[in-house]
């Protein structure tokens, strides 16, 4: 390793080989305060040095993480102390702007947020967003194919990416940054690295869609009194807005209520007895589009889809109904210790797949707290559940089979945005068939046969 | 052969091995009247006949050329003499429709027609729509990734696609077709069958995304006098319409002069002297969006972006200039002998490129003609070449290094929607790199190591 290090130093400078307590100053991730175990951190500051680095390391037999922003949340990017980290973040420039083509070439380590504001100030905007937007970068989010706040609108971080720069474990560099919506010329092999989880190529730049900027949204707090009315509301407000619709936040009684409590943070835009509230948004790019939003909502109230609803008529109020919806802290103090989830299921079936899970958790700890929210209009829910002072590691197994066993037969998904890492290898299996994670294999294999690139994620 | 065609008649019986006159009857392909060459078409009927049939001609190392619609541009299915077809056209079942998703699970063989009409019978919409609706099939298109009219809304074939299974060249069945919108389990496998022109397996079955039906359209045709003002239309128009913008259609003067011609087939509803048309088109949810439709446009020519506009008024008059913009037939007959092309580029390259072209056509076919029309909004042009009365292969050899050449330095691609087939293996170069072309290699070795599955299309 002493060897190895020395060459990287000469490779990328001495300031950008980190080891011993500058590695050790580094938390393991943003969720977990554990210092970074890694023998090293590399900061490569061009491509160039990012391929010379992995064949480096290739030839030492020493295996790479690829780090990005480290906000990811299952265990995806962490270094052992015999593997060295691959951090982009000296790659943050952002290259080139192309208005008329509504598009941009970034490197991989330029932060959502940097991306956004640039975006913004050529009049344009970026459509994936997500609460860790000043820390995740864009070449993580390429690896993780990130989802978060308009994916109902606008797709996942997949549907951002029009071209890619990638270094291969073989050193290869592949590229195609080329600027277009539209190239059926072979194999799309970019598709392949997104969502890989930096396990297939180390992502060093991209060239991004940009879409127009929206004038305002519409948003509003809505309550219906069941969830077949939920899915018809989406339905219905799907048809009446068209492409606008964002967001379709679904919060179950027991997130609302558990938010608004005493109303010591929020105060509550509507009681807390409704069994279902739903968190709407529509992008607005006319002023009378905020009387089309007026309008969905009455005729759903005239249709009886829902039962109560508070419009917000000022940024501020949008404000105060995102902060609950996004009160992401108080979950996870309040039922600390919890266990978090992320699983997309067909959307019929998602009713009686809660109604099932709260009662096997409560048939086996009958304290227990569940609170279910989520990104109704993508399938996606997020659980948090908190089963009692303790949580050892056999009850936390136990709650994920709980969670994931049933999703097989649903046709669901054990990770609708967050991705496998190391943390939910173990449950691939019910999302993913024996076939399909025998040819994520083989690809592993094509691509990085000495398994040197974020070995042990996925599966 | 024979014994290989006895043992396909036992898999998928008598009526499903077609031989001799059967095939003959057969078109090469919609734009080839030329009779199939096949030894066989074989029709399998199931996922299992479809493997049987796969694993039996592997046995005989007989190769299998996989048939959708036969709609595509770029003999992308055509079987030789010592090859067999393999047709999808039994595989014709709407298997299941999820309304509350927005999702149905269709058999490869399905005409995108049927599906569009069963959509909309549910009230809802299936967005990728082109000229041979009524022939080409799900499967096709998937294995093509196809385009059509509301890719700049919705885009392509691959965007509409939640999941698939397929058939590899080993007889494995790879299945995912879990209908979600988000599915972060490991590598997306299903991406590397879409667009790779059955040579890596076989498509059986998919799960689609369905959107809302929308009400009605806005349709114009505008002028702008020039290629700055087009492009700077369609952001102006992109930032108005929000996502409702479904249709960006330039036409070059040249095009749009042709068509109308002596307005003995298209009555002109603007005169054919401006250098610039464009046919727009927004999909309407909300009566009061056509008067945001109307409103952008009025802005528009204010902001002097437009020179003229003729808006539709009735479903006859979009009808009418729809047909100005899809009148192919006219390009056909009154250009022959001519070659077409579809090329995508930087919206900002592209006057420049259509300048350069023609004068260099020009300077060594004094006479030639050259239309061009296309998907501005994606980036996407056609070209209708005619150089003279007569067409060699060398000629059209020349011309396809003028098109195709200049588009590697302008970061374009030779096929933006078509894609490669046999027809374009030469000039695949100059959208593609060596290193891309390499591994494009390896993948087909992985999936298809005996290469039995389409080969020698693409690379």
């Amino acid at each position: 390793m002493h060897e190895l290090l020395q060459k990287l130093t000469v490779l990328v400078g001495e300031n950008n080989v980190l080891t011993g307590d500058a590695v050790r100053q580094r938390a393991t991730s943003w969720f977990d305060n554990t210092p970074m175990s890694a023998a090293a951190i590399v900061r490569p500051g061009t491509t160039a040095e990012v391929t010379a680095v992995i064949q480096c390391c290739a030839e030492h037999g020493v295996a790479l993480i690829p780090m990005g922003g480290l906000t990811g949340f299952v265990e995806g990017a962490v270094a052992g102390d015999q593997q060295i980290g691959l951090s982009l973040e000296r790659l943050t420039r952002i290259e080139s702007f192309d208005v008329e083509n509504r598009s941009v070439v970034v490197e991989a380590g330029v932060p959502l947020q940097a991306l956004q504001e640039a975006a913004e100030a050529h009049g344009l905007h970026f459509p994936v967003d997500l609460g860790a937007r000043g820390s995740c970068t864009i070449g993580g989010m390429t690896a993780t194919n990130a989802g978060g706040n308009e994916v109902l609108r606008r797709g996942m971080m997949r549907e951002q990416i029009l071209g890619m720069e990638v270094v291969l474990a073989n050193g290869e560099v592949l590229t195609n940054l080329r600027p277009l919506i539209k190239n059926n010329t072979g194999y799309d092999l970019k598709q392949l690295f997104i969502g890989s989880e930096g396990s297939l190529g180390v992502v060093t730049r991209l060239c991004l869609r940009l879409r127009p900027k929206h004038l305002s949204h519409s948003t509003a707090l809505v309550a219906t009194d069941s969830f077949d009315k939920v899915a018809h509301l989406l339905r219905h407000l799907e048809g009446a807005l068209g492409g606008r619709l964002s967001a379709y936040e679904v919060m179950w009684q027991n997130h609302y209520a558990f938010i608004i409590d005493d109303e010591q943070t929020h105060k509550a835009p509507l009681p807390t007895d409704y069994p279902f509230y739903v968190l709407v948004q529509a992008a607005n790019y006319h002023e009378l589009e905020a009387d089309i939003f007026q309008s969905a909502l009455e005729q759903a109230m005239s249709d009886e889809l829902l039962v109560d609803a508070a419009v917000a008529s000022s940024l501020a109020q949008q404000a105060d109904l995102w902060a609950i919806r996004d009160d992401i802290e108080r979950l996870t103090v309040g039922l600390a210790p919890y266990i978090g989830y992320d699983v997309s299921l067909p959307i019929q079936a998602m009713n009686a797949y809660v109604t099932d899970l709260t009662e096997t958790i409560n048939a086996r700890w009958a304290d227990a707290k569940m609170v279910v929210f989520g990104h109704l209009g993508d399938g996606n829910l997020h659980l948090f559940i908190h089963i009692g002072p303790e949580l050892s590691a056999e009850d936390k197994e136990a709650v994920n089979q709980m969670v994931y066993e049933p999703l097989e037969a649903l046709q669901g998904s054990i990770s609708a945005e967050h991705g496998i890492g190391h943390q939910k290898k173990r449950y691939l299996k019910y999302s993913r068939s024996d076939t399909e994670i025998a040819w994520m294999r083989r690809l592993k294999q094509t691509f990085d046969p000495e398994n040197r690139l974020n070995p042990g994620v996925i599966f």
